[in-house]
């Protein structure tokens, strides 16, 4: 039996833990200081997650963040980070002030973040923000693959892959938490699976409209969606997302996997970062999405649009990258950072 | 101006036929013995396809197949091919005994053929079948990518591929087609996009089945599938569609492009094969299906599978593939063939 301590009892965090208390382990799920209605709720009943909408087993303990201390971590064999993203500095510094002694970190949550001219993972900037208390790049592992919370916590069969430098830490990882219904692939390509995560979000965005931006052409009631533009505009991203994974320092096969198009497969048409794509669809400005239908929601893809400009157009500049090669990209940060409307022009881009 | 003859008034060779049309060339559209009330229908009132329920541009003069002559073919440049996938042996004694000179041949119409213990496909049927009227491989194309047919006459943006051996002639091909919103790109990876094209309907039979298969585990009025199943299965079903199509001569990237995932991505959730992909996922038997609610359907992606099982089975006794890399279209031929419930055992498979 291991100890698992996770941090974040969002919908991630606690539908993470379904499988590790399955496997009979014992695990503490540590609410941030967003989550303190969620664990007073599940202190008082474990049978309905507020967020989750789903039951939470016995074998997981609720904590509330006034109760996480050193000796949380020091009876932890790993911790897993489930956060939302920008919950990661929040993290970083829990984890610097409190982990008395290194331990295995597996990060759920997704992000890129500029770091001296060029980006970097989360699993990067926990290693070397925890760098100095003993925690070593071989000891932080990133999962990806294709996972909706809610599903995962009703046990719905996927395939996920947990990525990192060190074999015997990934092959422990995989034995604590693989069950019949979740599936773990390993993966040597940390920094592949880190940038196809981050990037599923912002590209499920561009995806997305074009379901709605084409179905207006010709409305019919029993039909939401166009589904050549978004096919077309599926493959393309996926291809991007191939090229930047390569650019990150990853593999282009990574893109190609259930990390890459199996998580922008189930990335498009549900969650927040989808929605904002089916409103750009139909032609409303970003600041509109933001300011109306999406006021207060966490939207990872378009922060990764933001942090992803400034270093893409450097290569595109240094030559590094064929800007050619990245018309969908291009046309999301052209609206998510400039503010212009979303324009993929199909006639401009080179299909394969 | 270029004259086009197509054959097949139903809904993709009809859809075809609107960029032509919309690029100034002159298109007949044929109707085959099944399509005698379409073309009756066009004749009357060009305002609305009966079945593609569309309008059909004035540029296209529908044929009665009685109509059909040598002179027919003598008028044309080239000649498109877009029956469904049982005509295909019309088709070939149509043009055996009708064109008197050999003509470019592009063929919408997808399938596997078996041929001398190995699989081969339509467009190297027609070629070998028409051999001795003077047309080679190099004239036959294929078209494969996204295209939902009544997508494509509202004119709502896809991309494709044109494959075949002679650049001069998909270079053509490609001039006579391409309009803003139906892109082509050009492949000389023939054999790849043809069985791309024939394994998605086969292949999506099996990620639909997902949707449905799951989604009964937790019902919910508004959730109509289950993403995470669904997308692994997805993202296994594309690695199999590359190792398969790298079997059959052609190139695993074609797989990983709109040939392969493109059209993957839009054939599930939509038409007659994912029709029986849901129904399979909700345990009906292949035959009850069959029988019931698709009666009289044409289900090429079953075709597909039934013609496939047995040279993929010698493959596999040969040593030439490995049948743990194919767990998808293992467990679909066990269903097509032999009649066993649809058995995707997410525990066997090797994700990555």
């Amino acid at each position: 039996m291991a100890r698992l301590l996770i941090l974040g009892a969002g919908v991630m965090g606690s539908a993470i833990a379904v499988p590790a208390a399955d496997n009979g382990h014992q695990v503490t799920l540590v609410g941030t200081h967003l989550d303190g209605e969620i664990i007073k709720a599940l202190k008082a009943d474990r049978s309905r997650h507020p967020r989750l909408k789903a039951p939470i087993p016995e074998a997981i303990t609720p904590l509330e963040i006034e109760a996480l201390s050193s000796e949380s971590f020091r009876t932890a064999d790993m911790v897993i980070v489930g956060v939302s993203s920008p919950g990661i500095g929040w993290t970083i510094d829990k984890l610097r002030s409190l982990m008395p002694e290194p331990r295995p970190i597996a990060l759920v949550t997704k992000g890129l973040q500029p770091w001296e001219g060029r980006l970097r993972s989360f699993t990067e900037s926990v290693a070397e923000a925890l760098a100095d208390q003993g925690v070593t790049q071989r000891m932080v592992m990133g999962i990806g693959g294709p996972c909706i919370a809610k599903e995962l916590a009703d046990r719905q069969p996927t395939a996920v892959i947990f990525a990192g430098q060190d074999r015997d830490c990934l092959e422990r990882f995989r034995d604590t938490m693989q069950t019949a219904y979740y599936r773990v692939a390993l993966s040597d390509d940390l920094e592949g699976v880190e940038v196809c995560a981050a990037l599923k979000n912002f590209l499920a965005i561009a995806v997305s409209a074009m379901w709605t931006r084409y179905r207006e052409v010709n409305p019919q009631p029993h039909k939401t969606k166009a589904m050549n533009p978004g096919a077309a505009a599926f493959s393309q991203a996926v291809r991007e997302m191939a090229g930047l994974a390569r650019w990150f320092g990853g593999r282009s096969e990574t893109a190609y996997g259930v990390a890459g198009l199996g998580d922008l497969n189930v990335t498009v048409g549900g969650g927040r970062n989808s929605r904002l794509g089916f409103l750009l669809g139909e032609d409303m400005a970003l600041e509109a999405a933001l300011s109306g239908p999406l006021s207060g929601e966490t939207l990872e893809g378009a922060d990764t649009g933001l942090v992803l400009a400034a270093p893409l157009e450097g290569a595109f500049a240094a030559g590094r990258l064929d800007p050619a090669d990245y018309p969908i990209t291009r046309a999301l940060i052209a609206t998510i950072r400039d503010g212009k409307p979303l324009a993929i022009d199909f006639t401009a881009i080179d299909f394969v």
